[in-house]
Parts: structure tokens; C-alpha cells; sequence
């Protein structure tokens, strides 16, 4: 049964609703189980993140969602270390062929947040990943990918609390990021 | 049986010499049929790219894999005009869940050949396509992947023919990018 | 006196109205001339642009401002032609140490614009020019960088009449870019 | 007189051997001072970075040149976190119209390093400084920019030690960007 991984980052707890979301979304695909993992800061020291136990969920899983905030223009520095921390399954080539997708958030409508997508496809292609992205076209009542972003999936949140931001059709569009890689991970199992 | 598409624009030849061996590397998976499609010069006016034939071959495509020398820090303008002309597709969706691949060469060592393939991918993933990189480390004795690019191919020529340049490694490693291209839509078709 | 110019290519008029902004800001600060220069897809034959006239102005401006729509995740075909003519002021370096600046429009609020505005930027650094950017913060009444764009101007414009889009706070973005290339090239000119 | 600060990180020392070329570059140039700031892993907690000394030789600095190695397709985590410590200068626009310059140096030739140079173009753009990039043709007999970068300097280092890698010619590159930015910061300053 494919596994289906979140991983992601969230400084005020609004990347952590998109994450829900995606899990959402991929939980809503008949045969998949998904895990929802966030880096914490705990597991950052001088800047380089250990936590064997997240590698090990990561290793067996078919497919791997990255998640962070655009800070400054691009990841968090948080979600960087775990990147930089993949060292390893670059060289051994661990990760190839499994999926990888995207998403992320700030407080404006375009934030600089295609560098963050773009790094995450990035760091997706050197670990030897496919990647999926969001097909969605903005013109819908929903408001679903309403930033019209096809990388990954953009979201916005600002002060607000993250019970109001990121709004339920940032919610839904992430939802539906995640049924996409799940449906895929299905499909490539067979 | 699925089918692999080869779409670019060549200047002197050289990025030609690339999609023959994308094709070669396709072709080489048994129970897919491959296309080697031009972009001409010819079939742009005005800037603007019109060819009805080459979109039908297109639409029936399982997957395309796109190629463009890197002019001046992006695609030519020529595969640019193609990108432009499949405004229609993106609207309607038509090209969603096709696989997607890029390759492109140039002079230099980097070259910002980067931001050709990055282009290449926003492309894609407007189109809803789903993206295969190249998962090759360039620490083999063969020459394979010696650029050190993962998000596609990156090859080198300047002045000399087409005959010599690309070399017979840029050229294998744009063979063994066909190839995956070419097993996922099979893997993907079934 | 500092020339500042301004090189555009617009398919609908949209992108003339952010031209003509750029244009009046920069117009706006003492002791500089100005020029508007439109990109004709009459100049461009089989995907190449010819136009001598027009490289003689550029040649001998000390700033260039590029302005392009956003299609399909890039700047348009026509631009890119018009950039890919320039290959020959890179081999002379003719561009060396003038100021450049980028704006670009599309229908969506993020649209993948940031991939274009890239793309102008990487074409400055290969002819060697100084990149200046927009350093406005959103938060702000009268709607000045709504988009939440740094690297250049980013605007909106979907179907409606270019009377009415871009709006007033995207030209309004577009005038203070102007206004600080101008206020650069008077600066560097003494 | 102008001040010219060049803040990095290096992980095994090849960078450092990159920012000490892009000072001695900078020192080569009549009426600067110049400072070398190291970000380090010690001032990183929980991925967090805070230095206030290192912040107010920043802030009272013309220029800031920028350097990272590239890790895993962007700049190393340690400057991640330094670059989201920046946050309140973009908030109170502290760092306006300051000149930014960047380098970075990996094994590849390629190797995705065009992401991080794009990446610190982003964080400067968003603190409103100036870019200034790397005007070099790479043909020339001395190596210099023989990766074929404009964006900011590339340079190469594997597993040999900092004595030996990067080489003369990538330490020559680093010097010509370094002087390029005194220059301008010169010039801008009368």
C-alpha cells in the first residue's frame, strides 16, 4: 500500500494547516496511508538537522510532500536544514523514482513564493524524484488556486491566526495537491 | 502503446543531434512509439507559432519531452513562440497529466542553462504535465551527466559541428533521459 | 544628460500602459531624456528580430527598462527575440554597466510572473548590466506593489479594456521604478 | 568612505577562500575599507540566527556581498537562517539601496548553482539593495569565469582541500566581482 509523507516546517502554525490540507487530500484516495511529519527546531543544532527517525519514515515512504513557509524569498531556513540534511540519499540515490510535491505560504500574493516552489523542484530532481504539481486553472467559484500557481500549491496568511488564514480555498486547493500524489501513487504501485 | 514526442528548435544543428538521442533513448523501451517534431523557423509570424499538424501529433502524445539551446539565459525565441501557441491547451486542460521532460545546451559550463530547464518545467506544469528529471550522479567514468544538472540535460557546443559537438557523452546522457521519459509512460499506460 | 529607455512588447495594450508608467516616472526626475521603444512583431522574421534603429537607440542609452507580458510562464516570443538579438552586444560587452529594471503582466496574481521577471534579470547579468529593483513594501493605501514583487513590477490585467487594467496602483508601481532607475542613472552619470 | 562587507558561510573551507578573494578584490580599489563576516553555526539556535554585532557592521556597510556554497540546489541552511534573521531590515527598508553582490561554489560544474545566485538576487531585491553581477566572458586565457556565470560568481571544489580548490582562476573571478562592487560603491558614495 503506497505511503504518502508531509513533511514540512511552520514558524506560526499556518504551513501546518496547508499540511493538514494535503494530508486531507491524499487520505481521501482509496489504498494509500499517509504521515504527516514536521521539522522542528529542536533537531536543528549549528544550523544542521538530525533526526534519524524522520529519514527512516521518509525512506519507505512512495511519495513525499515538502512544505514551508517563503521566508525572505525562499524556504525557511528550518526546511533548509532538512534539505541540506537529504545529503545522503542524493548520493546513494535513495529517493529516486519516489514522487514529490509542494507547498507553500506568506503574506502576500506573490511573495517571491515561485522561488520556493522552484527550490523545492529543485531539490526534488537532484534526489531523483518525479514531480507533480497543481493543474488547477483559477477561473472557478471556489477560489481554488486563486494565486494561479501550477509548480505547487501558494497560499497567504499573515498576522492573522491560523484558524482564519490560510481560507478554506487555500485549504481545498492544497487538499486536492495531495489526492493528485496520492491518485499517482496508486497508479504507480500497480 | 504509449507514445514519447520529441518537440525542439535547433540553430546549428547541435540541439538536434540532443533530441535524436532522447528519441534513441525512448525507442530503446520496448512498446512505445517515439516522434522527432521540429520547430521552424517557418512557422513563425510575427513571433507567433501556427502548425495544426504538430499539435495533433502532440495531443496524442503520452509524453513530450522539450529541447531548446539556452540564447541569451532562456529558451529561444523560437521554442518560446511554440510555448506561447499552447495557451490553448493550458485553457482547456488538454495536455493535463502528459509526462514532461526538457533538455538544452549551450557554450558554457552553466550558462544559465538553469534557467532554460526551469523555464521548461513552469511550462509543464502550467500545462498540468508531470515532471521526470534526471537522476544520474556525473561521478561515473562514462561522462554521463558530467554538467551535473538534475532538473534535465544539460549539454555543450559552441563553434564546432554538430558532428563533434554535442559529445558522445551530453548525447547518452540525453539517451538515458528518453529512456526514463519512455518507461513511465509505459509503467503510467498501463 | 542620462538616457533612460524603455523596450516593451504588448499583445493586447496591457503592457503599454505600464510602459507608458515607467516612462512618465522616469520622465519625473531632472536632467534625464526618455524613450518608449515598442518590440513589432513586424521585425521579427521566422523568430529572429532585426532593427537596427532600434539597437542604435538602446546602444546609446544608460538605462533600459524590459517590459514584457507573462505568457505561459515567461516573457512573450516577441521579447525573447528581441533579447536573443542582443547576443551580439554580449560578445562586445556594448551593454557593460547600464542600468536595467523589468516589469511584466499577466491575468493571475502570481502566475508564475517571478519566472519572468527572472529571466529579465539573467538577461541584464549576461550583458553585463546593474540590476535595479523595486524595493516597495505593500503595506501601503494607495495599492503601490500589491503583488508583493521586489526583483521588478508585477501587474494584472485579464480581458478587460487597458483604459481600465492595469489599475491605478499598478501603473502608479510601475511610475516608481522609473522614477528610481532615473534617479540611478543621473546618480552614476555625474 | 565606502564600506564593502562580504558575509558567508563555508562548511569546509572552500568558500572562505572565495570571500577572502572577493575582499582582496574590493581592498584593490582606492578609499574603501572592507570586512570579512563569517556566519557561524554557533549564533544558528533551532534554526533561528542572531548576531547583533554582525548586524550593525551590515547595517552600517555600502555593499554587501553574499556567499554561500550550494547545498542540495541552494544556499547552505546556515545562510538561509542568517538571510531570514533579515526580515526587520526589509521590514523598515534599513538595507534600501545598499549594492549586493553574491558567489557560491560546489563540486558540479553546473550543479544547480544558477538557484542560488537567483536565490540571493531574490533576498537582496526584497531588502530594495542595488545587484550588481559578474560582467566576465568566460573566453579568455586566464580561466576567469570559466563556468560561464553573469549572475554573481561560480566557482569549484570537490573533496581536495582549500589550498588547492577553488583554483587561481575561480579566486581571480571572486576578486573581479569584489572590485566591480567597490568600484560602484565609490562611485555611488560621491
Amino acid at each position: 500500500m503506497p505511503n504518502i509523507s508531509i513533511i514540512y516546517f511552520s514558524g506560526t502554525g499556518h504551513t501546518t494547516k496547508l499540511a493538514e490540507a494535503a494530508q486531507k487530500g491524499a487520505a481521501s484516495v482509496a489504498g494509500v496511508t499517509t504521515r504527516l511529519i514536521v521539522i522542528s527546531g529542536e533537531d536543528i543544532v549549528k544550523g544542521r538537522y538530525h533526526n534519524e527517525a524522520v529519514f527512516a519514515e521518509l525512506d519507505s515512504s512512495d511519495a513525499i510532500i515538502f512544505g514551508s513557509p517563503t521566508y525572505m524569498g525562499g524556504p525557511a531556513a528550518q526546511f533548509k536544514a532538512f534539505a541540506d540534511a537529504t545529503g545522503g540519499k542524493w548520493f546513494a540515490g535513495a529517493w529516486r523514482d519516489k514522487l514529490a510535491a509542494g507547498f507553500t505560504i506568506s503574506q502576500g500574493a506573490s511573495g517571491d513564493k515561485l522561488s520556493t516552489l522552484h527550490y523545492l523542484f529543485t531539490l526534488a530532481m537532484q534526489l531523483g524524484m518525479v514531480w507533480i504539481g497543481l493543474p488547477e486553472l483559477p477561473m472557478n467559484d471556489q477560489g481554488i488556486n486563486r494565486l494561479s500557481s501550477y509548480s505547487g500549491v501558494m497560499a497567504q496568511a499573515g498576522q492573522e491566526s491560523p484558524d482564519i488564514a490560510p481560507n478554506a480555498a487555500d485549504k481545498r486547493t492544497a487538499e486536492l495537491l495531495g489526492q493528485r500524489v496520492a491518485q499517482y501513487a496508486v497508479k504507480l504501485k500497480k
